[in-house]
């Protein structure tokens, strides 16, 4: 019990201390329904909502598509949307203005960016790698990339991807940082050796977007994907963005030219000719509904500082891990998230004997993590709601179940 | 004056007579801020609200999304959403249980139906028929399809179409109703000529589905896909479906092999094995607010019959061209949608000088229809709302502008 006190002062401590904390108001967390609130660890997942979403959602739905109705596109903004709420995750993932469009799932983005990459490269060039822990919906829709631009399709652990990227290589495909591990990898260098070796790499960026600073600009990404329904707290099924990094828009030749794309999109032509900029990344009629909840979700960012989520990121995850240190008997679970900072996104994955069981009994505590076949934990730390509290309390139940 | 008594005398009548009158209220329209209504004839563009979607989208943000998060993929039923509105869908377009799924763009489900499609089809089967009229997203589409499967791409006038397929044609793109024009073309013929020269059809069906009995599974179909937020009214941007044929499923080989269409989604397995089903069809997460607005958005369907709904929209259609000959001078505009029922859908196309300042006109009237490039005035009767008042108050005020 001396130990449990420790953690939870120490937790009560550094939540005084969060110069994030406030933020967590913001979101539906500790309703009356749940008045010791559910710890929600599963942001990486479905972040929570916040209280901007609501309110908008009913606006658009009743003043905008219910009394503007076909004018919403354009009194209401609707039509610009996609380049407007990517201009808003830029700045959360180091990309410019004009560099992202919003729209269509990771996996149909994923389609665009990767076959558009190996266009870019020459006929010579008949391997597309990617990274053998990719998300699954990366790993097929690549191999259907690979498949439709006559491309071998190759595996390679991201780690040695910096070494295995040829003058044979299309394109790189890398996840940012592992769903399953929660291990962080080095955008920086596998793009400098993916540019080097004259290929072009695509980044998912799905479990780092909102979670860490990204800097794709700054580090010459040349396409990326990202999702907003984890940490970005779109709501479920929000739109997938896409960053095009601008030299290479004018070459950006799309596998999925719908009319939305069209540099004259309202002038009906036969023929397609594509859009500048981020634009020639969309396809169709945007789904504005789930569009404008994100653009909603996206104003709790206002103000955030991207090194301050960091910061907190890695000291709550740290402390996690302290936690379970602590309180879990030795032996019942292996961290297969690194431990170094520079390798670690925002979420622990434990490995554990029959791990499904023990979310479910986490899950009856009130522990929301998730489980990842074959014997993962997963818990996700959404530095803008997630509290050392949570963490402490976390690690408690997690002993509490295995302690049985 | 006589004339116009007789035919707003006639279109009071009609409305008394409309047995689907009632359905008018479950629509917001003639609201407090238009106390005389505006005349909404662009429901083949944007439908009108249905008062069922605000409701359940604040129960989905708010208790779904707000308390259940990750748990409503499973308690909320979002992960089953795609068909299970797929199936709603089903009974407006004669397409039984377990054939329709929901999601993605009108583009992107072209993209998957005509790729599947001309790889269903032998090597020497080297093009691709697409009508000349199609909505322009569809031809860009399909000529991506056609370069990605190595088809060549030939622009057929729909009518032309049963004549034009041959033992070289894998696959026919048609609209069943020309967007520009309103033309309805003959699915059960063009379907039954490309089955006897041995290609695959995909029927766009945008502008037909909840206008008109579609019959897709009668008819054979092989594939089709369609929008479902024009006369479906499932708000802006609302997903498209894809229509498998059942006999056709199994071989359904997707361009977009995304987690949501993996057998086991959840297995996390490295290599894709594609579900059974309509499911075959899906790609990413589904946008699920705008996923079930939709759905929300249906059910105004409940109990209403297809044949109505064609009854009702072929009697406002005669009756808007029968006033627009009483009313307007003759000479000032040319009707460009049929005349025989047969070969129409659920619009009026008025072939018009000066059409864009015209239409400008008649929205400074209250009248709202829309402009297609280059000449073309277009009147959408959407049977669940529109009524004959309203066709005979178009008529009129269209009269007003072009009698200056």
């Amino acid at each position: 019990m001396r130990v449990v006190r420790e953690q939870a002062g120490r937790a009560a401590a550094l939540d005084a201390a969060d110069e994030l904390r406030a933020k967590r108001a913001e979101f539906v967390l500790d309703t009356p329904d749940e008045p010791d609130g559910t710890v929600y660890l599963d942001g990486n997942s479905l972040g929570a909502l916040p209280r901007t979403v609501a309110p908008r959602l009913a606006a658009v739905v009743e003043r905008e598509w219910g009394l503007l109705r076909i004018r919403g596109w354009r009194e209401a903004g609707w039509w610009g949307a996609p380049e407007r709420v990517g201009d808003r995750i830029g700045r959360l993932v180091g990309a410019g203005p004009g560099r992202i469009v919003v729209g269509d799932s990771t996996s149909v983005n994923v389609f665009k960016a990767v076959v558009a990459a190996a266009r870019l490269a020459g006929e010579g060039r008949d391997e597309i790698l990617v990274d053998a822990g990719t998300f699954p919906t990366d790993g097929y829709i690549t191999a259907s990339a690979a498949r439709m631009t006559g491309r071998l399709l190759r595996s390679v652990p991201a780690p040695e991807l910096a070494g295995a990227v040829g003058d044979r290589t299309a394109v790189v495909l890398v996840n940012h940082v592992d769903y399953r591990t929660g291990r962080l990898h080095d955008l920086p260098a596998v793009t400098a050796a993916a540019h080097a070796a004259g290929a072009r790499v695509v980044w998912d960026v799905c479990h780092s977007a909102g979670a860490l600073p990204v800097g794709l600009d700054a580090h010459d990404a040349d396409f990326a994907v990202g999702c907003t329904y984890k940490y970005l707290n779109g709501g479920p099924g929000a739109p997938a963005f896409l960053y095009l990094r601008p030299g290479l828009q004018p070459r950006f030749d799309s596998p999925l030219p719908g009319w939305n794309s069209h540099a004259d999109p309202f002038g009906m032509a036969p023929v397609h000719v594509p859009a500048d900029g981020a634009a020639r990344g969309r396809v169709g009629t945007p789904e504005i509904l789930s569009l404008l909840a994100l653009e909603a979700a996206l104003e709790v960012w206002d103000g955030v500082d991207l090194a301050a989520v960091r910061a907190k990121s890695l000291a709550l995850t740290d402390f996690f891990l302290h936690c379970v240190e602590e309180y879990v008997p030795r032996g019942r679970v292996t961290c297969l998230t690194p431990v170094p900072h520079g390798e670690r996104g925002s979420q622990v994955s434990l490995r554990c004997e029959a791990a499904a069981a023990v979310m479910k009994e986490l899950a009856a505590r009130d522990i929301v993590g998730d489980f990842r076949p074959p014997d993962v934990l997963r818990f996700g730390f959404a530095p803008l709601y997630t509290s050392f509290t949570d963490a402490e309390r976390a690690a408690r139940a997690l002993a509490g179940v295995l302690g049985r």
